[in-house]
């Protein structure tokens, strides 16, 4: 697959805009204006019936009459004329298109019924679109900026590509006054043509971007999304802010998979997958941004701390230990250096603190030591106010050490503290790449993101299909699901797991008591009695489940007592009499069909309180073993199988092997909508893991 | 008690600068000048022995040489001479000294010994000292600035008490640059006299502060401070960012409870039971502190949002969910209200999103709109940049109808997102003392805080001292505690817990299997046998535990068997046999004593794997059974007392009562290390609970 080519968003030869206008107060004429006075350097040709002139400029009647070169047009006309303005673009032979109007999808059928009309018009003519309902597209370096908006970012390394106008717009005021470039901004509106997915494969080949930033409030084709945000992770960072985390809830839920996994989880599985590093606020968002734009990557995680007040210090500890990473351990040469060249009562352990009264040359010397440092893998350097030099000299000295061969090879952090006397030491830092920030407790997500997607980078394997599994009789597994339209009966969740590999222990269905007795014969004492029917979902709920029961005579008692005090208004299909397993550890394994990612697997603790405990995680299936097994690692209950205080080592192996066989199960039959084994127990390693009580719900169709 | 007098650092009549100079690198001049160009105006008195005039004052050469009035002397000198000008303050018979100096604890031994005399002289005296090490007091209102540091906040009603001068200094860095006002700004160094505690109690009296804020390192006495804290926050909301939050680990670690009981812990019981709203990072210290300080707190925790574009109002959404908060449900006729005013694509459900292109005046009326509505407690209004109007119109319309008669009543906070364009809007904003965001996420937090704030006013009633429980029988309980040093052996532990009221089931030690049996037949079957000995912690780790053992044969081959797999090396004292107790659910409760804290009570989920869960939550003792209960809320366990998925609901009032007592043994006895009852099983309600197992740890002398 080839990536799409969206360049003539950002590199066109020519710009029409359909709508333009000398009216200052519409976006006809702030579209044209900012392609001016931003200095695009291409043709601009305003489209307009009724003007000869517009900012100084040849106005054309319609687009079919303007010349060439022309590739992109920027529609900023009422709603109801812009399928004929897209069409009119078609006949011209532009190649990109973006529809700046709004009254779309937002307004209602008559709006989605026009978006369609787009679409139709778009594939019919081979053009690509961008919105409607969008602000546009900047590249700053190009330079090109097609919205509507004041103000213009500094050429810069990162990208941003927003799904809200709005947020676009704030970024770039915010980036206006922070001094921070960007190189190519992009707001996608309703996406009836060019896509979040489409637009993250491209928007960072410009051989300028150094980081793609992104503002997702939702997603419709997970996994194109997933498979394009995997290839831009192997090239560039990528960041992205997820909105709306509030769970809606519209899932059917029928299982503690269905009720756990919620979009937050099925969003995280995918981000994890795809190598997204996620931000949970605007804040990081660009924290992380700018520094991954700008500074390498860490080659460790130990972090050495240079500042000229110890609480600023203790501050960027806390951080730095929340976010996973360790307050280096100085060499003693480090020390012994630093010792001689900074004041008696200064400390030389990490934080390194020069106390108020050090200047720029202090610092200079002692930030170049910690880079020197092979215990130190990045550096924070912190200045809080005092009255001994301007801060702005200090954002000289660490901008040029930090751009020294020594320092361009660890990240280098600085917290120029306060606001009133720093906002142009801030500026020239940013101006050298190095990021500042007012307080010292954001240094801490932020070299976390760093260290993540350094680990990422080292661990990312591309992903290897987990279709060849060996062993799996896909002829039986198939045979039970025929005519099934909802759970599947136990006999035939045995057939299935059994078809996967899953060990199953022996059991069987009873009608009456002597049934019962003659299957616990024949599977084995102890046994377990489980109450089966379809709308018995949670069996211990009813007293449906009987454990430990040890002989014939018992059987009888157990199996009278349960279908005696059955409500009335529950249909059963008989007591499955089940062989007892016991083993070191009870997890849940489970398989749920999210609507955007597809199907996704989940493990965690078992037993009756899953849901309350909510040790779980998610991934996205297929997966590999080693995929799986991080997943354990994940939860208490998989670092559980590890042995705790002399319990022996239980079979983690063979956790990993259901859960890979789960998730194949999924890819395998697009039918199968939810899977829960709960208990999956877990046998002492070497001895396997057995799906005591499985759940399969099937779509007829699906 | 009385309030500590420390308004002669606020509000002094006359300030004697000792050490004042004429070099404008030295703190001694600068001192000088800040109180000059910040318009103090009572008497300033520079002493020094050799100069004649600084900034045209008239020089004294020492202070017994300053005349009339004079409250506070400031002391700049080498740390060396600083005793000797604190014993002539003392005769000179100032009320209060600054010392700024530093050179004392912070360089060892010999400063040490420096700190030491000047305790020794200001008690002599009845003089008051802040220091050494700090950089003074600020007064806005008085005004006084008896810092080194350059800027002064404009006066506002926001106190703000530091342990780090460094820190102190950057606050007011970022004050002056954001036009937040603040009342009194103080540092207070290595605390030689003036604690925190002192000043948390006296820093917020003047009729101008409406909110106390604090950075806190390190606290030595946490009682007083918990003391102060409460007083504090009885008045107004406290506000507080704990610095070191990273556990060292000093603490021995004999028992779960202890592994478990960090410095973290510690410090969030100490502060949930003062009232402290605890703020992560020193954004949300002073994001939280303006809003509480210039807006009412909300009745209730149902928010409206009001914006101009829908993804910012779903990235407030998400943080006032993270937050606790609800997104208000508006009510029928403010929906109608609002559908005249505003286009048609804008959405009249919360959020409202008026959509961009609407302006101040369709703010103004849509903001009063929500402000009157019945189901909104706060409103939060949003503005992402736009081109229509300036933001600093809509900063005067927020700021207008939010001090409105309406406004009053209800949090109004603002969000003029970005950078660029809206320092001046941001500036209007706070003069009108309406917070403002950069971005929305800094909602969430704010609010949760102020919603915080608002329940605890409504819950917290003074301290009911638990000392007059029933029916303890102190006697017995002194009893068994002597000549112990070390874990109490098990049957005294039985005594003691029964002698406040604990339950503990009927069991005794046996030192062979006849005894067992004995004992067995003597308290009831099902048993289970222990093994029992001082080096024996984790018993069931040593296989030292056999469960429901049924009969005397049963006893037999258990004690043989148990006995026999003993690791030579370990010593028992023999075997505990224990009526074997059944139940709803298994806790653990324990007692550790912290240093700064005194005694601390744990309740979480019980069992081997205490730790590993981690679901466990600290109060500090003595607590109300209503505390008690408040913990059961906060972990999973408690929660689950009432009854899951059909099981019967569990004796929770036992478990109060447990965790009552429990608490009160530790006040009574101070030479009680730690408890720990683990498993504490909880019956059904009405039926009790049974500390299973229970370990005591006394300390001689303590």
């Amino acid at each position: 697959m080839t990536l799409t080519d969206l360049s003539m968003f950002f590199r066109p030869n020519g710009v029409a805009v359909i709508g333009a206008s000398r009216d200052p107060q519409k976006f006809g004429y702030s579209i044209v204006h900012n392609l001016l006075s931003h200095h695009y350097k291409g043709m601009v040709y305003p489209i307009n019936p009724t003007e000869e002139r517009i900012l100084d400029l040849t106005v054309y009647p319609e687009i079919g009459a303007a010349p060439d070169p022309l590739d992109l047009a920027v529609i900023a006309i009422p709603a109801p004329a812009v399928p004929a303005a897209v069409e009119a673009c078609g006949i011209r032979g532009v190649k990109g298109v973006i529809i700046v109007s709004g009254g779309f999808r937002e307004v209602g059928p008559e709006g989605v019924e026009r978006e369609e009309a787009v679409a139709r018009i778009a594939a019919q003519y081979g053009i690509r679109v961008i919105g409607p309902n969008c602000i546009g597209a900047i590249d700053a370096h190009t330079p090109l900026n097609t919205t509507f908006v004041t103000g213009m970012p500094r050429p810069g390394e990162i990208a941003f590509l927003s799904q809200s106008g709005a947020v676009a717009a704030a970024v770039m005021d915010w980036a206006v006054g922070s001094g921070v470039g960007f190189s190519r901004i992009v707001s996608l509106g309703n996406q009836v043509d060019v896509t979040t997915a489409d637009m993250l494969g491209s928007i960072g080949q410009d051989g300028r971007t150094r980081v793609v930033t992104a503002y997702v409030e939702g997603i419709e084709d997970g996994r194109k999304f997933v498979e394009a945000a995997s290839r831009t992770a192997r090239d560039l960072p990528l960041v992205v802010l997820k909105a709306g985390r509030s769970d809606v809830g519209a899932r059917a839920v029928s299982s503690h998979t269905g009720a756990l996994a919620g979009d937050k989880a099925a969003y995280e599985a995918a981000f994890r997958r795809a190598g997204v590093l996620s931000a949970r606020t605007m804040e990081e968002l660009f924290d992380w941004g700018r520094t991954l734009a700008w500074q390498p990557l860490p080659k460790g995680n130990r972090v050495g701390i240079l500042t000229n007040a110890g609480g600023a210090g203790i501050l960027a500890v806390d951080a730095l230990v929340d976010g996973g990473l360790e307050i280096a351990t100085l060499q003693p040469e480090t020390k012994e250096f630093l010792r001689k060249r900074v004041f008696a009562a200064a400390s030389v352990e990490n934080p390194v603190d020069i106390l108020a009264g050090s200047g720029p040359a202090t610092y200079a010397v002692c930030l170049d030591a910690l880079l020197a440092d092979e215990n130190v893998d990045a550096v924070v350097v912190i200045q809080a106010p005092q009255d001994w030099f301007a801060p702005l000299s200090l954002a000289e000295v660490v901008g040029e050490v930090a751009n020294s061969p020594l320092g361009r090879k660890k990240p280098v952090l600085a917290v120029i503290m306060g606001l009133a006397s720093t906002s142009d030491a801030t500026q020239v830092l940013h101006r050298k790449h190095i990021p500042n920030f007012a307080f010292p407790e954001r240094v801490g997500s932020t070299l976390a993101a760093m260290w993540q997607r350094k680990q990422w980078l080292e661990n990312h394997t591309p992903e290897v299909e987990a279709n060849s599994l060996e062993g799996v009789d896909r002829e039986a597994a198939g045979a039970v699901l025929i005519g099934i339209d909802g759970w599947l009966p136990p006999d035939r969740v045995e057939v299935l797991l059994r078809a996967y590999g899953i060990e199953v222990p022996g059991s069987g269905l009873a009608q009456s008591s002597e049934e019962a007795v003659e299957l616990a014969d024949s599977v084995g004492y102890p046994v377990a009695l489980k109450l089966t029917g379809s709308r018995i979902v949670h069996k211990s709920d009813v007293g449906g489940v009987t454990l430990n029961v040890k002989s014939a005579d018992e059987v009888r008692v157990a199996f009278d007592g349960m279908v005696s005090e059955l409500p009335s208004e529950l249909e059963i299909d008989g007591v499955m009499v089940q062989h007892m397993v016991r083993g070191q550890a009870e997890l849940i394994v489970g398989m749920v069909r999210d609507t955007q990612f597809g199907p996704l697997v989940m493990v965690g603790t078992g037993g009756t309180q899953v849901e309350l405990l909510k040790d779980v995680t998610f991934e996205l299936a297929p997966l590999t073993g080693r995929q799986a097994d991080e997943m354990l690692d994940r939860t208490a209950a998989g670092r559980l199988l590890a042995g705790y205080r002399g319990a022996a080592p239980a079979d983690r192996a063979a956790v990993v092997e259901v859960i890979v066989q789960l998730a194949q199960i999924a890819v395998d039959w697009p039918g199968i909508e939810e899977i829960e084994i709960n208990p999956l127990i877990v046998m002492e390693a070497g001895r396997g893991a057995a799906a005591v009580d499985g759940r399969v719900r099937v779509i007829v169709g699906g």
